[in-house]
């Protein structure tokens, strides 16, 4: 997203394909076949679209049916220009998985869960996709005595390093993008959060392929920052993917609109995804993926509205942020706070231990009270962001 | 904790030294010399003391003043039979720090608590400590524009990593453990949770000697499940140390007596602790560290009864614990619930992915109807648990 | 529930009647017919059984059908021995009631849901049910602007006050009972706690006979406390009714098992029940009514299994907090702790205002610093509690 | 706050006047004398101050040094054209609070407290102060059998008696305000929300002249809705007072600049308090109150940029909203959504409960079906407003 008109806008096909049937209550809205969401999704401003397995073809489709179907899906997808840019597996609708796919206590359960996993990689590929997202929504449990925790915790590795060695066999160009969330539907999800998912990679045989798919709302159901945790993904080289969303405050996964949850954050999500960190480093290049659900009280000219209203969100904040990175005024309210000073290091360039030890003006010398005195004017900064941002 | 006997337990000296002035009041009870907490917490039954630096010589106390209050305090641990496990810096406390001490926006604080944590670093060594806590508290922002995110992480490691470059320069035996925290002070904190540390730690030069000092509460804090994540850390190779304490759900961090918030998880905790995996696997036998804070209605008294408290609340659990584990009900229930098919690994020893593929009864014979009517029995498993932890 | 034998317990037909389909996944149990679960209750411990009206008769069931059904329900009821205590209405699953049934901006559905809502209250009389519980889980919105605010509590207190009128018009012995919910299915539900539930009450006009039925996790899932929040209904003299279940911190509705969530919270809570204020006051003398769901990774037997469950759990803790209660050691740290000062009135009886402010021993001549000093000794009388809840 | 140019503002000068302890660290800024933050208050912006008793004259102040400073504060804020518009009571910041002043185990404490309290409703007569707010920020618990919960509210409710007695009986023209807050500095605090402070107040003997007064981010830590809390609390003619500030999720106490939270949720904040409910009912024409904190990294010119700030979000939000309300699109919006149809009785005026039973299109003749199918059009609605918003 290195301009806003080099942004690429994907939709999950779940997302307005969902017919808003919730814990509580029935469908409010027809289900349509999957190709006929396409145009739709074209005129309403998105350039590809992605897909679990049983999006297309539900569970325990006859194999003909299932291939004439998604050969369907694509021919529509191309002839509207959509790219099939990420696919995932549904690991997680099936009662077989009702404790999970890769770390079910039921070792044939694994088994098949590995190889609907194997079997979507090919279908990714096939189809030409970038990345293979993996959520593991049951992976998890209730009771801490559910799991011996280490295994679950092997088993989870085996899986995503077998699915990872398996695209390296095939000489697939995939990646794999791991989906942290806290919890829901099970109590307790392995790889709660970005950071446990960060941490997990490090562990794994062929973790050079895989990375992350952060989730705005699954961050913030854990009251955890968003921004503050693509950025870490950023830092270690695992931002694959983005699902963006919109989540009020610790509670269910309410996936809204992009922006119509906590709209500060998701100016500043913007504002990291348009114009980087002030000091450079890594960017994200990817796409901007939208992970939401059109609201149940809506029907289908709900959905088209919904579609669009993320696309709009984006793209104004995406402005308001240029604005602000370009106001002078911000660039010297960066220089007050210390913005870019934070962007060197701090020892300098061949400095070594025994010199920072040496230097009496960093320790002996120096004036802690006078220091402390500092006025790092965060609140004049964050008012300067949120006069650009509603100005 | 190989079994409860060879348990070793102690207290941060700022656990019971505190004297209850918090954001709304001031202190509730008097304040004591550091030394003289030590004959009591023996008492109480602890075998090891942690201190921050500043706990003993408050910050800003002259040079010859402060060495002699540290080898009073040394002396005086030694006299009762307290040993010095741990140390911690305080980089926190003085406003100096009001932005972070690694990743203050400000270079010349940054390289001030830089040499503020070497020099703790000889002291621990001095001391014979074997773990060099870290706690960022202050690493964090309100705003998320009041720092650049890929520089702060940058910074970030470059203090860890000096701090454990210094350590293996030196030679000395001492191994740093990150403590995350969500938030509180700051509005975000970095590393906030078990898996962010773990993923930063990961990228780190320095790594090797760098692990995790989780602290239930914190985890709580972000609503996350305390041993899910010490499990984590531990399949990680990376628990080095470990800070028990109580939280009743998300909000502030209360720092109740273990096993006075979530008595469950702590039961699972101390199981975990005491028996380890139901499969084996990594074990910690590190000492079983107290970080709470006796209530601000209680006066001294209350400070001893709570610290009694803690060692009997885990001393309770373990035994509860290991009853638990050996009832045959129970293993029979670990059987029918698949705890130990877990413990198998997915693929068989030897079997590549080509054979997986061909393995028809793993997919095309495999019956994912009959599979999902298996009864796992997790609340019953969990209701032996129960029963056990209070029958 | 005076004496523990004297407790009645009641569950909900939806609870053992879950089949398990989720936000994410399809159903893992099958259906029964409404009438077959009710022997098996019976003989897991329940004296009395609930419904929704939907429950027994789907929506839009033929009304010849609809009755056969529930007279053969209540035929087997009655047979087994099971009391139809209360009677509860579903103005929620289906899509007519997506923006709720008495607050839906729609009026012709506020006159459909009221009809719904009339209907079921004949029923309730019918089969000699005490309470009609109102849950009004689509009662609310997720954006802001989605309702006008002051007309919705008009329109949700019309409904109730109508409903009431109705009850009192035909002389029904039938008392309403509000649920409260912070959020789920709704981005924010109206009359979110206990408290906004008693605030909303004081404003009817039929509110004499209108109550509570607060459920734990409900309040839970706002991180307040559940003993607390009946306390406070008891004081108002509105605890009509209870859901009894359990929830893991603050997250998405989880419906465990009592007692399987926060564990020293239901000691409380049923210690409460069991034995009152400890000086005096009013009692609640209802059903114990169990809203839970069995987990999804159970089959059948996991239906039973918890069910048993959550009585085992009721029954232990009673006679765990009735001994509590009668240690004499908890008495004597009651009174160091002052929890049987706070009963005694802080004006004396008879004394005025005035009498109070010419009191000098009261403020003059009081000394706070020395009254700072009092060791309420909470800590201690908490580990107490826990000793004889795990001892 | 009819129109944005009534609006009047209003600071707690312990706001300004925090110096930025913390609970883990000690004061950034320097403490001024009383007075000496009234000018700049009124620079910024401010038309009127208020305070604890114990912010111009410690807790413990000589009695003629304290009138003194209470005259010479009254001689400033006079001077420079500050009202003093409302006075709270410090009952929580000295330990000989620690267990609450209402609410204390000990009853002389509740003597010392309510006579605070009473000398205090003397000053704010004497002041001229319209509203005495009263947040029993100690009233609470950390274990739920640490209070008799029932005494603890018939003793809270007695102290606020007594309060309100003394205001009718000294014929001031005072109304009491109660601030609800969940958690911080108790574990559990009594009247935790909107809703509960509610329920309280209709127990009241002397209810008529107490009232709230809410604040945002006490409502915000329960994750609940703010706009619907103080809706509810205009509905029961209660809303007396108000606090603006910010909170992002659920944690501590944040007490941000207002808007610098949750951003949406303050525009419907203001959007209520400028427009109004749409279908009209019942305004509050109180002053807009922030009760906020500059932030700790923030030196002596931090206050004064947060407390514009604080302003300036209210006045450019009070503007957005105008236009968001007079914009024809959105007025037709509006009307597609039903906001106005909400306004309407359910049942007609002079309608019966039997002439609903007997209309026969509200039930009998009703398709649900049909009615299933209307788009509410919420997410339009609200992409509108957030179009106002930022556009």
């Amino acid at each position: 997203m290195a301009t806003p008109h080099d942004t690429r806008f994907s939709f999950g096909l779940w997302t307005v394909g969902w017919t808003a049937q919730d814990q509580f209550g029935s469908a409010s809205r027809p289900a349509f076949e999957p190709w006929e969401y396409l145009p739709k999704l074209k005129e309403a401003g998105a350039d590809g679209v992605t897909f679990h397995d049983d999006d297309v073809a539900p569970f325990g489709t006859d194999e003909a049916v299932r291939e004439k179907w998604f050969t369907r899906f694509k021919e529509v997808a191309d002839e509207v220009g959509l790219t099939v840019e990420m696919l995932t597996t549904n690991t997680f609708g099936h009662p077989v998985f009702k404790d999970g796919g890769l770390t079910s206590n039921d070792r044939s359960i694994r088994r098949f869960g590995l190889r609907k996993l194997l079997r979507n990689v090919d279908r990714a590929a096939e189809f030409g996709a970038e990345t293979f997202v993996m959520w593991g929504g049951r992976e998890g449990s209730e009771y801490d005595n559910a799991k011996d925790l280490h295994a679950a915790h092997q088993r989870y590795a085996e899986g995503v390093d077998t699915v990872a060695a398996y695209i390296k066999e095939k000489g697939y160009d995939l990646r794999i993008a791991l989906e942290p969330k806290p919890n829901e539907p099970r109590g307790d999800i392995f790889l709660p959060t970005i950071g446990h998912a960060l941490g997990f990679i490090a562990e794994l045989e062929h973790g050079d392929i895989v990375g992350l798919n952060p989730e705005t709302g699954h961050e913030q159901m854990a009251g955890l920052n968003f921004t503050h945790g693509i950025a870490q993904a950023l830092w270690a080289g695992k931002l694959f993917h983005i699902d963006l969303n919109g989540q009020r405050s610790i509670k269910y996964d309410q996936d809204l609109v992009f922006g119509h949850g906590d709209l500060i954050s998701a100016f500043f999500t913007i504002d990291l995804l348009t114009n980087g960190f002030p000091n450079g480093g890594p960017r994200y290049d990817g796409w901007l993926h939208f992970d939401y659900k059109p609201s149940r009280t809506d029907h289908v000219d709900g959905i088209w509205d919904s579609a669009r209203a993320n696309i709009e969100m984006v793209t104004m904040l995406s402005e308001k942020a240029t604005a602000y990175r370009q106001d002078p005024e911000v660039q010297e309210a960066f220089r007050t706070s210390g913005i870019f000073e934070l962007g060197e290091s701090t020892l300098a360039e061949g400095e070594s231990i025994s010199d920072l030890l040496a230097d009496r003006s960093a320790y002996e010398d120096f004036d802690p009270e006078a220091a402390a005195e500092r006025n790092f004017g965060f609140v004049r900064l964050n008012q300067l962001a949120l006069k650009h941002l509603i100005g």
